[in-house]
């Protein structure tokens, strides 16, 4: 079966809708600017990714609680705060499609309404007594910004090995789904060695997720040219990263000098990509993908079978499989 | 006697000493630039106002406690973020008179290292079981931007009657000097009662410490010209607005026209200014500083004498005296 976002969300579908209503009433504030921006907020949601891995997994654990409505609230929260605090720092003017908050209301209210709705996914939490919830989600912003600047830091020198891309990508990109995992197992009630299961299955399908997103800079965009924009904008992913270590010394010399200086020439993006191509680097990170999609259904293949079982592995299927 | 800091600082300077090493190690990271940034910023660290009323209130309330450092840690890192953060929002490039970090590496990074230093006073709540000071902070941290933006929503419009300006001045500012105290009550171990009553003397001195702030607009710079960088941003404060008030229809619709279209004009800023002055605008926004000076004292009385108690009045008076 080719999967199917509106199918994987089938056992969830009353728990979506009644997450989204709660989510409106806990952005709420005496402001009126602010209501206007987070009702905009809200229009603009995306696939709705988190809460539906808060569902699943705490289904999959025992039973999806009041609790989890608020795990997933919180987590929403503080990545709609990132969101928006991103725009201003990839001084974004468009995201999926709209203005971006940034580019109406300039900086100075996005960073102030990123902190806002931080400061109220935290008093949801700490008002309902979600210790754990917090914990979770904490560590997974500490690691989400340290990733971040790993990338940065590491991106000025282009010395990326494969170990530091890996470091990266779980601090970055799977410690959120491994949180929203977290979250969900925790907010069904099972014991620690479950949540961190749990945490861990969230973290392989996070790396699978990252790995499939580099690969896509080396897909066709809608008029059918490669894309290259992480080439542009000297970030070291995997299929280049593995050209780089099987290259020689000249070869390799060739193509960090056309990454560091000629990053805005089309031509000589062009000449990276087929450079990563030749070497075999997209098939090899294909495979890399493809360990962590395995590892990732093995940890799930311990739980007990339910229809919620049933959608997250079909969840696993379309992270690798998704065409965008 | 004339308040100084030093002496205020007396009876917590171990403490105080003890804080900044303590708060050092709170913000170590894995990651090297980041380490670098941070350490950039503590050296740069202003007057420790915040820690010194945290000490000050858990000391009046009964006695410093290891709670009391995390508190005060917690308010400081998120403070820092915030200050992290404002550089991006304001554009500055100095702060204290340093590069701000925004300036040295860009919004990107100060972003994120905002986001960090968050995330790092968060865990150090959590891992702690300090849930009681996270709650007093979150609320802080909400009202801190809801007051923001709701200055920035009525800047605009120029509208901003009394009542808005201390809802402002009370959300932007108090709120934090509240909290300081709240914390440091709180960690002292006394009950709801008396944590309230410390949050509420806090709250006057922050409403005071205001609009002494606010005041300085209308007083002279180092090369003795009036400051005038509010009207210059159009910023509504208390003296203006008391003089919008009392004055006529006509008066006021010039005034308001000089704010909204010559306010880079020197020489409308000196007329706002004067008018201001002539229409007893310092006096009535001194005579509201001084009530909220007395009720703050009021509340103290309550307390118990103690060589802590003697300082927190002196740090009351240092508030309506200080010279910048």
């Amino acid at each position: 079966m080719k999967p199917d976002l509106k199918q994987i969300q089938a056992p969830i579908a009353t728990e979506m809708d009644d997450f989204e209503k709660k989510f409106r009433t806990f952005m709420k504030s005496k402001v009126k600017l602010l209501d206007h921006i987070t009702g905009y907020i809200v229009k603009r949601k995306g696939k709705q990714m988190r809460p539906m891995f808060v569902f699943l997994t705490a289904g999959v654990s025992g039973g999806i609680t009041e609790s989890s409505y608020r795990g997933a609230a919180l987590i929403e929260l503080l990545h709609t705060a990132t969101l928006v605090h991103d725009d201003v720092v990839d001084d974004a003017n468009y995201r999926r499609g709209f203005f971006s908050v940034n580019a109406l209301w300039k900086n100075k209210i996005a960073v102030l309404v990123g902190d806002y709705l931080l400061s109220r996914g935290l008093l949801l939490s700490v008002d309902n007594g979600d210790f754990g919830l917090l914990q979770i989600v904490s560590r997974a912003v500490r690691e989400m910004s340290e990733g971040e600047l790993l990338q940065i830091a590491k991106a000025r020198k282009l010395d990326i090995t494969e170990d530091v891309y890996y470091t990266i990508i779980k601090q970055k990109t799977a410690s959120l789904i491994a949180a929203c995992c977290a979250v969900g197992a925790s907010t069904a009630g099972v014991g620690a060695d479950q949540v961190e299961q749990m945490r861990l299955f969230g973290e392989k399908i996070g790396m699978a997720f990252q790995i499939k997103d580099d690969l896509f800079d080396y897909g066709k965009d809608e008029v059918g040219k490669p894309v290259g924009i992480d080439i542009k904008e000297k970030k070291m992913t995997l299929p280049l990263i593995f050209a780089l270590e099987k290259a020689s010394w000249m070869e390799k010399k060739k193509i960090i000098y056309l990454i560091r200086n000629k990053n805005e020439d089309k031509k000589s993006v062009n000449k990276v990509i087929d450079f990563v191509k030749a070497s075999g680097g997209l098939e090899y990170a294909e495979s890399v993908m493809n360990r962590y999609y395995e590892e990732a259904l093995e940890i799930l293949a311990a739980f007990p079978p339910s229809e919620y079982k049933v959608s997250l592995e079909a969840l696993v299927e379309y992270t690798i499989q998704r065409k965008k």
